[in-house]
Order: structure tokens, then sequence, then C-alpha cells
């Protein structure tokens, strides 16, 4: 049973300073190794082990070529700025391959997954010799799940790693007592700039999730430019979060005055508090309008754009 | 060569009484038929061949199972109203089964084309005896393609007629030297109501054009039961189009507080002065957001809605 500290119980310098000791203790002369992803859990893990162990703790940012454009050299930079190096591991191959001829959300889903776990960050741990695994977990990832060693078994099984065999593996969660909001105060007392907190919510499948059908390179890279104008142009609304999704469906459009099925980019935005309900920002029609045109001029293959108008429930705020 | 005559020349007591006689000439003491579809022309042509022939005028109008709520109800009481009887022909169930497995746009048109003429018209107009065939063509219909005998050796071969050995067939096109403006104006002066011509523009495949992907009962009585919903919030707008489109892509929804993969329906709503280029219309949020709830809680199915927001062109008025 984890018992819970609260965001307001939490005495920041105190739990930073504990949990460098306990991860120095736990590795000892050993080294430890992570993934960052760039979100918030993951960029305070990274800071925790920096200062507990120094060079001691390998840091790999896993390039899935499912990536928002410019992402890895973001987060790479952010870090280099906090002295911390991070290695990128381009896996996109991996990724894409893994992805070619599903079309259903969740076994893209199962597949971004078993690629991450099994094939690619397996291996890395395999290969690098570090026996301690450092993880962003957090409470509320596992209020649904079971908890404890029945949990850690399950993520070296993800490794393809097997604990009883391949003695000595351990994992070090130091965020598993912490809600997001006790995370937060961490990270920024762990000095991470506010860029890391500010940014809207973006999912673990990243624009794999905004892809309705298949996931190709050409059909990332489409949804890749429509998310770069969708961003740029929504920015500055206070919106909870914002999208382009891509939909597998053909319309028809006109291409030099001749009839022509094209591709349609479905743009969200959201008003919530907690993304547990949420409503479609009402936007100016001329936001929207130049959304649209920006979009249909830029993005090849795109004739049509449409703007959520349902809420969620029923909707979900991603598409799929 | 067809001569036009321009709604501004167009002298309508004399093209009446002109057509109605050489309707009366051409058809002698033999009987007609027309195939109504309650749009101006061919009720202008029903009202004329009506004046000219009385019941030796055969008026059948066939549902195709693609109709708008209440439609065929809807044309027959209008004619009911003015004297002119017009008989239903149930070919639903004809037209569904051969749209039964296409998903191709121009697919399924040419299989509702195909079933209209080929099979259920043919059928009619060989069994029924009558030798005469009125149509509401218009000079519009034929400016891009080969006037004359030709076409009109088409019309019989789609009708499955060879005329060289069927002897006597003939097809009478009293509106061929009007544009859309002078079929109203003689549509008016024969007493047409109001409500046939303040319409908005509806596509030729019907609610087949508002469905992507493939055509089945079930999706036909969805996007039946959204376009109530969307041509009743609607009407006041002064828009010059607007729809409802069932997508085939499928998003997440929420159901009973679990994920449930649901339907989307798309609504276009255009500003335009002739279809030519078209912006979407301006709607108050309020009004899209009451259309979506509308739409999710009775529309079965449907877990998320979205406006179009971009202009013909690219886009075109109809998605596929």
């Amino acid at each position: 049973m984890i018992s819970e500290i609260t965001a307001q119980q939490l005495d920041t310098e105190q739990f930073i300073t504990e949990k460098i000791s306990k991860i120095k203790d736990a590795v000892g002369d050993g080294t430890a190794i992570n993934a960052l992803s760039g979100g918030i859990d993951s960029s305070t893990v990274t800071m925790l082990g920096h200062n507990a162990l120094g060079d001691r703790l390998k840091t790999v940012f896993i390039q899935n070529g499912l990536m928002r454009q410019g992402e890895p050299e973001r987060v790479v930079d952010i870090f280099r700025e906090l002295g911390v190096k991070v290695e990128i591991i381009d896996a996109s191959k991996e990724f894409l391959a893994a992805l070619a001829g599903i079309e259903d959300p969740e076994e893209k889903r199962e597949a971004i997954t078993q690629t991450f776990y099994r094939d690619v960050f397996g291996r890395i741990v395999k290969n690098c010799g570090a026996k301690y695994l450092m993880q962003g977990t957090i409470l509320t990832d596992i209020d649904e799940t079971v908890a404890g060693i029945k949990r850690q078994h399950n993520v070296f099984e993800q490794l393809g790693i097997d604990p009883q065999r391949a003695f000595g593996y351990q994992i070090i969660e130091p965020l598993i007592e912490l809600r997001k909001d006790g995370v937060r105060k961490v990270g920024k007392a762990l000095g991470l700039p506010d860029e890391v907190f500010g940014r809207i919510p973006f999912p673990g499948p990243a624009l794999a999730a905004r892809v309705i059908g298949e996931v190709t390179p050409q059909r990332i890279g489409t949804v890749r430019k429509a998310t770069v104008i969708v961003e740029r142009a929504l920015r500055n609304t206070g919106a909870f979060q914002y999208m382009a999704i891509l939909h597998a469906d053909r319309v028809t459009g006109m291409r030099d005055g001749k009839r022509d099925f094209g591709e349609q980019i479905e743009i969200r935005c959201w008003d919530s508090l907690d993304a547990r309900v949420a409503t479609p920002t009402r936007l100016p029609f001329e936001t929207l309008e130049k959304l649209a045109h920006e979009i249909i001029h830029d993005v090849s293959g795109i004739v049509s754009v449409t703007y959520n108008i349902a809420t969620k429930p029923p909707s979900t705020i991603e598409a799929v």
C-alpha cells in the first residue's frame, strides 16, 4: 500500500533531499537508466536521478517517428540548459514498421507500447548494463491497477526481462506517492523551466492518435504539418487542449477545376478544467476560416477542414 | 441545334399554350408517362403534360429508399392539391440491393442511375404501354453533352429499349429551350406552389450522397434523422444550402462511462449565390452546439458532430 503525499502536505525540499538520498542508496556505485518523454513526470524523474547519480544515470529520448515537429530537439535543448545529457535514440523505422497495416486504434496503441518496451527500450536496458530502471509513475497511474510487486513484474515483462533469471534488476519510482500537482511543485523546485509545465496535454501514442486509420510516414507527415499550424494559431486562446486530426474518409474537392478526392482535417479545441468534461471553444469564425485556409494551402492533399462542435461526453477529447 | 428562349424573352402564356398544343399533337390519342422527382423541372413537365393529356399522362414517383423523411408523401400531396394523380412506385429494395457493398461515390451514382433507368423506370415504361416519354430536360443539362437524336437514343438505351426494334417510342422534352429561371416562370404560371420553388438544392442520388462509404438501410436511416434535425434548425438562416453527412470513420465516444467507437455527423451550411463558389455560414455557436446536442441525443450511434469550415473551392458543396 502506497501512502499518498498531497501537494498541500508536500515539503518540496525535504522530499527532494530524501529521494536523492534513497536513489543513491539503492543504486550504490551501479548505473541507472530512464526514458525521457519530455512530459512533467519523466522530466522530474530525470532531474532527481541526475542530482543523485550524475553521469551514472543514462537518460534516453526515444524518437518513435510519431512526434510533433522539432520535439526531440526541443527536449534535448531544455535539458542541455540544465546540464543534463540526453541521448536521442532514433527508432522511427521500428515503430512505423510495427504500425504498418493496423487501422484499429487499440491495436495501434498496443503496437506502440510493445515496440517501446519490448523492442526498443528493452534492448537498450539490456545492452547498457544498467540494473536500475527509473520511472515517473505517479499515484494516479496506479489508482485503478494492482499496485506493488505485481505491477513491477509487469514492467520487466514488458521489457522482455525475466527478473527471476536476470537477477538484480530493480525499478525506482520516486514520484509514486504524488499526484500531478505534487510533481509540478517538485519539478519546479528542481529547476525545470516554465516551458515544460505550460504545454497542452499530448497523448502517449503521439501523432499516431491523431490519425484515423493506418499510420504511415506520409500520413504522420500530413498531420504533423497540420498540427504545427493549429498549435501556432490557437496557442494564445487559453484553451485546455487543441489538435488536428487526419481522417481516413475521402471527400470530394476541386483541383485545377477538376473533381478530385482528397483528405480531411478535423480541428478540435477544448475548454476544460480537468479533461473529465469538455466543451468546444467558441473560436471566432475569422480564426476558424483562417486556420482552414492555411491548412488547405500548406498541407498537401487536404481539401476539407471541419471543427468539432460536440461536447465530452459523449465525445472524448481525442478522436481515436 | 436548339435555340434558347431566355427568361426575359419568354412569353409564359404563349409558351404554355404552344407546348400544350404540341404535346396534344404528338401524343394524339395515345398515352404518355413521366417520372416526377418533385424538383422544379419534373414538376413543371408534369403540369404541362397534365394540362395537355389529363389522365392519359401517367405520372410516377419512384421511391428509391434514399429520400428525405416524408418526401414521397409531400410530393404526392402537392399534386393532389393541383388535381394531378401521382403513383408512388416503391423500389427501395431494388435500389438498396444495387448499392450494397459499394463504397466509391462515382460507383454509387452509377448504380442509382442504372437502377432508375434500366431496371425500375424501364420496366414501368415497357409495361404501361405508353410510347411517349415526357422529360424535364433543360438547356443547361445538354450544354456540355451532344444534343439532339444521339442524346435521345441514350435515354432509350438507358431504359433498355431499342428504338429500332421497339418502333414508335418517342421522347417529349417541352422545357429544352429554357434555363432554370425560365422554367420557374412557367412552373409558377402553371400553378405550382411556392413550396416547390423555395426548397434548397438537393442532390440526385439523394441521401446516398450524404453517406460516406457504403449505403445501407441503417446508414440511410441515420443520416435521414440527422437531416431532419439540420434542415429544421437551419431553415430560417437564409443559407444557400445545408446538410448532414454521415462519415465512415469511427471515432471514440463514451457510453455509460465506457469507451465506445461511434459514428460522426458532419454539418455543412453554405453561403453562396450560384454554388460555383461558397463559404461556410457563420452560424452562432449557440446554434451549432444545440444542433450537435440534438443529433447526439436523438440519432442512435452518433458520438461526434463537426462543422465544415473550408470554402469551395477547393472543397465542394457536397462531401461525396
